[in-house]
């Protein structure tokens, strides 16, 4: 995994995903090198390269130019260029145009939540899978009821992480913020 | 319970003891209007305040001249000086010369902790409480096996809160660094 | 505080709510001994005690026989029946005859919290307080935009506690389950 | 990853460590499938198989004989049995004849962690890696002093994590124990 301060930032972008939380998405994600990922709301694209490490292709999208700017900075930085794809715009204009998804990552949605996961669902090919990463309550609550109108019972993960930090007189633990991942596979 | 944001603060001091961990402190303590407290490291003056507003009479130390500077302007700003004594100097030193103790707070020890626990064990009166606050790792299990030495069970609880901040999007929730409380009844 | 062990149990009725969840509560709810309190969904009868004990009158309301069963059994175990009325029914029927109320506390709202918010909101006293205690997700979401409606930003608070247990071996920590606290004052 | 019940249990045997720990514990560990990996305190055998997918060949090592039983049920039940070694014994012991080693996963020590781990660290090929995974508070402070004397600064994480039950109401946070995972690599 590559370590969170070895991610170029920026300020007015969120991100990266914390590595812990990176690695439980890949592990969520199931990922092998024959799939095609779509990573909505790309962010700082901590996740877009981890999985364009380990997938075949992967699209990166986001609505913040700014993203779109640092997510291709982190790639050239982490040289894994070859099989991204990045993306400025809507998610759910996007997704209309892709075909053939493996796997879609949602991290930020402009508030369209339901509607990316409703047609991001219906996209994604056979055992294909979708995964949200969410830092907001409500997006918990709209993805988990999302799924339950697709007739789905996602996973639901809440992970709080607290780093050591090793002094002197000791070990302080440092609290990362709680983020839920919400994964659920396509019923063929 | 006092506001986090309504106690003056010096970045060199550690604290205000956060709100809810005063309070499940306050809790854990059963503090009564004729408890005498010993506060061993008070710090900003966090605890020493709140138990001021409770207990008969606190005695508050600290080794760090700083803490005991904004410890007394806290009192100050809280109007509780009737009932405080705020001392400089070594927590073990201090309490050789206290008598007459229900409550002990220790939320720093310089390094101290295995004697101060078994010397204020010692001098708690009947049904008397000595309660830690541990942010170290190494603090927590020198408290325990202190405790197991005088042949104590004590009470052992690690607290992680998250603070949830509405922005307009939701709700984002804000991890505070976790801490363990460690408490003790005098078995007389 | 009351040790969670010092509760008599039903396992048809939730609660009861944790000595630590229910020290919290108290706090946020800075109970005085001139407050009358509502208590809608009493479950075991936990926080009931805990703010008989503290408050002038308490109202414990459930629409669950076996909880208001439990609930008289535990106020009589802890001798606090001379200030507490148990009311069998539904919450936002009762509340529709209660007035003066300073503490509203919600532990479960049989799927009207967004109703009882606003309606126990409304008949508070000057000052009175209102305290959600959520463990689903949904209740979060659905007490803070209720309050977003009313124009009002709650305070969030999500707890999650382990507790030590002492072996030979050393401490193992036990989690509890998270629980949020989501409280507001009432705005004059 | 293996969903947690598809490993077969004992209940005299702690484990299996839970998907989203292995999952953690996969990632610190950067395996690849040349590494060869030492699982000392392999208990229900969670670990040892998923690194038996990953890596070259692993060592399983148990002091308790039940431990040892169940391990090797759940290699046959995953069909990995081509790659590792169950060896029944104290681990100090067997790391004493073991050489060549790049990953070092200790889950129990009866006792001896500080010796495992100079002992295992010393032996660590060029670039190994040594995991500790700690349900103790005791573990890992002890873990961590011992790499303090080996002039090493670990990565010290503390993992807590609730899963979702989607009910009827809602969702339920069910809170999984924490674990503290403290991990470092050789220092050449």
């Amino acid at each position: 995994m590559i370590k969170d301060e070895d991610f170029i930032k920026n300020p007015d972008v969120p991100g990266p995903t914390k590595e812990e939380i990176r690695c439980l998405v890949l592990c969520k994600s199931n990922v092998s090198n024959q799939d095609i990922v779509v990573d909505i709301g790309c962010g700082t694209g901590g996740l877009t390269i981890e999985f364009a490490k380990r997938a075949k292709y992967v699209y990166a999208i986001d609505i913040n130019h700014k993203a779109i700017e640092i997510t291709r900075q982190n790639i050239k930085k982490h040289c894994v260029n070859e099989n991204i794809k990045v993306l400025e715009g809507n998610g759910l204009d996007i997704l209309d145009k892709l075909t053939n998804i493996d796997l879609l990552i949602i991290g930020g949605s402009s508030g369209k939540l339901p509607l990316l996961i409703k047609k991001g669902y219906n996209k994604l090919n056979n055992n294909g899978r979708i995964i949200i990463t969410a830092i907001l309550l409500e997006t918990c609550v709209e993805a988990i009821s999302t799924f339950k109108e697709l007739s789905i019972i996602p996973d639901v993960v809440d992970i709080s992480i607290s780093k050591g930090k090793i002094i002197e007189r000791g070990t302080m633990m440092f609290a990362k913020n709680p983020i839920t991942i919400i994964s659920a596979k396509k019923q063929n």
